[in-house]
């Protein structure tokens, strides 16, 4: 799962927006998936995250996602753990830290900014995520 | 402005939705408008914030709304603070507060949860808000 995260985080660094990838899985199918597209819809709230969670709910025909899991390539900011909490999601697995705006910045724990029944976890594939964003600014400063 | 973001809270209360509304104005001009969708579009992230500042951002042809003020009848959430964050809002004003699931129940300073530049202000027209909500749910409670 967080391979094709990471494959769709792929696709918004091709198209110039910040490499971040999400899916929504449910009993190991996917049923939403996202990528960063700030840029191309003009949109603060187009996320990677946010855009899989709509997706999710459209082809589960529910706002909840209480049997989902979210895989993230990024740590989600503020506004896509709140997303998360409203969906109610089971478990949100991220990759790589986001010590600027990652909901951890307030030093508040994840059931605080996460519904108290979503497990978080982090690290996986964490390295080739932060490569990928790395990689990704770094060719924008030599642009 | 406020009082146009309680017409659109009322129109959510008409369709059985939570009844929040919000507008996005920039130089006293109504450039996003938004109600809480979140049955009608089967989507957790529809809240009135989201859908006022992703209409304000198209309308303006700017991801950022910095010279622009977010009217909401109810206290943002977790979710809708960091949309804001990201909207880089020059001022957020809301209503009534929500004790339950506004931002300020984690406990952190405004600056925090929004843009450090936002001006976060609040009590305008918070009893007609507060009503309204009350209402709300005194009827679906009899229901």
């Amino acid at each position: 799962m967080m391979h094709q995260a990471l494959a769709l985080a792929r696709r918004a660094s091709q198209v110039g927006e910040v490499p971040v990838g999400a899916v929504v899985a449910w009993r190991d199918r996917i049923i939403g998936k996202g990528y960063n597209q700030t840029l191309a819809l003009n949109d603060p709230t187009a996320h990677a995250e946010m855009i899989a969670i709509t997706a999710a709910s459209q082809q589960l025909g529910s706002r909840y996602l209480n049997e989902c899991t979210l895989y993230v390539t990024l740590e989600p900011c503020l506004m896509c753990a709140g997303a998360c909490y409203w969906a109610m999601l089971s478990r949100v697995v991220y990759a790589a830290p986001d010590e600027k705006n990652g909901f951890s910045k307030l030093g508040i724990p994840p059931h605080c900014c996460f519904h108290p029944k979503t497990c978080v976890q982090h690290g996986l594939l964490a390295a080739e995520a932060s490569a990928l964003l790395k990689d990704f600014f770094k060719k924008l400063r030599t642009r």
